[in-house]
């Protein structure tokens, strides 16, 4: 089949998702020519690594990057660095890249178009953030800028805005390097996004295993930045003045699809492009996957928009399989998450209460804190697990857990009843490994699932 | 209702299922009088535990004890020591009971009756068995006299006989205590409940990590102890004759069920007492829980005998709740167990490779090593994953992991999802956590789910 037309496959950045399907379709249609375009410097690296980095756990950079260009060009992808896309033109099959430093424009012709434009940090309306030493981080560079200054003698105090996951997994990084930091959550509680008590919980834990040198402050906001060049203090909503020799600002991502809606695709859910299971958008042979995309919730049934490199993976898979011609479904996301806290770790999946009543589930719920190991084992830790189930169904619709090391693994253990809508007397009954080093004999997992069939049924 | 008949409720056995029984049944039944007999001077205890005992990680025995008799007795229950069972009349609805101290015979009636006797060592046909040093370990007090002795000066090298579980956690207590020790196991393998080739690893893992200090012999089993008073020798089936201080016999366990034989309840799978989902035996108000019982396994759908305290405690509340009058399932086990030696954790859950095809079964699996934590981490570790799937149905049927720390977690979200008869193509999209001190981006177990669909579907 030498002679036959080759599938040109076009994909529009280049971070997770995007190389995915390149490293997909390499294997999975050996006859297409594959073009990813970036306007970045390099390509496939781990940002969910950068705060590891700028701790100093990772001495090179390089570290962090999955695959070079080299390895993809290798294998016949060809990789187009520092390339803007600037539009696309879905009827003639086009789009328009930019060279970032000639500003020479180039027409590229598509068979099939994959945007994996990720998503970029939300910058909110702060008086003067023209300052130097504010930051967001995102790229490589962000983060060896930011390694480099915390580790300057100079640099003492830090403030971050913004206490989600990359809020707090920077306050460890910060932490770890010797400053003394202030966290500034907008909302009641640090990481929203589980439940209230749970946040409460975790910031009690936090202030405690930090030896005094971090503040957390919630509701309350930054509305200035003050300095001469550099940024020397932030003002609060509530008058706070805070000294600092750096910032990180990080109150959250907003999916990079203006390309995509001037196309006139579809968007959904914060503007993220709208795509089916098999990752197409609204718009014939044009897919999306990544960052960019919104995703289906598994649980809710509703659109979300959770931008995870684990998701992204999963959906440049699909993309690839079905831009190859043949078939793929990605059914959904249950928001399942993981972060860290020198030591703490702090994991959820599916819906959380609060969220669950949001969607019109009448929830019955269980919080219990146990050791996670067979108590006279010198090891033994607490951990706290709620698990959240619908009254009406008995299905499990979440799980967040905090304690340390592996509780994130006990929640893909509930992550994983509620990919085939288990109900709660199945998943009481899951035979689960114990060992005294490992568990108790009823798993931490299984109490709180017992306590829970106990409110519904008597005890 | 003071007036009402109280249930006269009689529990043999003490150790994990009895206490369970007990324990809920003061929870659930408020109107019934529960006497619980023992032989042992002690209920209630974690015989999981006494290998970190021997170790040395655990200072006082006491630990091991979950509740003392005083607490049951406190609550209402009535709890008898050194009264060993020797006789049931069903149709009497009695017990026969012998104080092991005075010999003394007593009848005690029951309106209902929990057979909770548990298992006991094996003693192989070796000869010379009546030495010194030679022990099992299965109570308390063996606990504390090997414990003693691998502390004498003059103790230094170990003999275990029999590479099962307790085997393997003994050995890393005499290990961890300095000894050098031979592990003498019968089978072609080590842990031969893993397939094959994991347990080779397992193996090689083990004397990689033991610092010369642990030699492990297979195919070969011992015919004779020799000694003056001390054992001092074992000699081999292969003629090998090897010095030793002590040794452990750790060939299995059989259950203790010739009192429920001798009543005429029917026994199953290796003697073991044959119970219905809700734990009741072939005679009317008789119910069975823990060791003494045979498992349901839920992959296979056949009967077997899986002796485990995760399961002891699940049957031992649904024997109690029934007991109470009301309802309650047991629907069976997935022989989901873990163990660790030195670091290396072990563990399996549902059907090997070997056991799907004794079982009938066309298997499509995977083996996978990886790092379980995003490489670039300084804490990654390699990972062993083994998947093993039905190919007609495409339903999970086990796991086996291999590797550091919370390798049991995921065979655990493995567990969960075969609880539900869930099909790879679900597994291979669950929404795992990750984050890069957790996992990688596709989770290991997601990697080996993949490679299985690969398998199965074509690239």
């Amino acid at each position: 089949m030498e002679n036959e037309k080759k599938q040109k496959i076009v994909i529009i950045g280049g971070v997770a998702a995007g190389p995915k399907i390149t490293a997909k379709l390499l294997r999975t249609d050996l006859n297409c020519q594959i073009d990813l375009y970036t306007e970045e410097d390099m390509i496939s690296y781990s940002a969910c690594g950068l705060p590891y980095f700028v701790e100093g756990l990772i001495e090179d950079p390089k570290r962090l990057i999955v695959r070079t260009p080299e390895q993809f060009e290798e294998k016949g992808a060809n990789i187009h660095l520092g390339k803007r896309c600037t539009k696309i033109l879905p009827e003639e099959h086009k789009i328009v890249v930019v060279d970032t430093k000639t500003g020479i424009m180039q027409e590229i012709e598509y068979d099939k178009l994959a945007i994996t434009t990720g998503a970029r940090p939300i910058l909110p309306p702060i008086q003067n953030f023209h300052l130097k030493n504010i930051h967001t981080i995102r790229k490589i560079q962000d983060g060896i800028e930011i390694r480099r200054k915390i580790r300057e003698e100079s640099t003492k105090k830090a403030v971050i805005i913004g206490g989600g996951y990359i809020g707090i997994e920077m306050l460890e990084a910060f932490y770890k390097n010797g400053l003394e930091v202030t966290l500034i959550e907008r909302d009641e509680h640090i990481l929203p996004i589980f439940d209230p008590e749970i946040s409460d919980l975790i910031q009690q834990e936090i202030i405690n295993i930090s030896d005094g040198k971090v503040k957390i402050l919630t509701s309350e906001s930054v509305i200035a930045f003050e300095g001469e060049e550099k940024v020397e203090r932030v003002i609060t909503s509530k008058g706070n003045v805070i000294e600092t020799d750096i910032v990180l600002v990080a109150v959250g991502v907003m999916p990079n699809t203006e390309i995509a809606a001037a196309a006139g695709i579809e968007l959904g859910v914060k503007n993220a492009i709208r795509v089916n299971n098999r990752m197409q958008t609204s718009i014939k042979d044009i897919y999306a996957a990544g960052d960019c995309i919104e995703n289906f919730h598994l649980v809710s049934k509703n659109y979300c928009w959770i931008p995870l490199g684990s998701s992204a993976n999963k959906e440049g898979r699909c993309a690839a399989i079905n831009m190859a011609g043949q078939y793929d479904s990605f059914p959904g996301v249950l928001g399942s998450a993981v972060t860290r806290y020198n030591g703490l770790t702090l994991s959820l999946t599916g819906l959380t209460e609060t969220d669950a009543k949001k969607h019109g589930f009448e929830t019955v719920c269980a919080t219990m804190t146990k050791k996670d190991k067979a108590g006279y084992m010198p090891e033994a830790e607490n951990i706290t697990i709620k698990l959240v189930v619908d009254k009406r169904s008995k299905k499990i619709l979440g799980a967040q857990a905090i304690g340390c090391g592996d509780a994130d693994k006990r929640v893909n253990t509930v992550a994983s009843a509620i990919m085939s809508d288990q109900t709660l007397d199945f998943f009481l009954h899951t035979d689960m490994t114990y060992a005294p080093p490992f568990s108790t004999a009823v798993d931490p997992l299984l109490s709180a699932a017992l306590v829970i069939s106990n409110r519904i049924y008597g005890s």
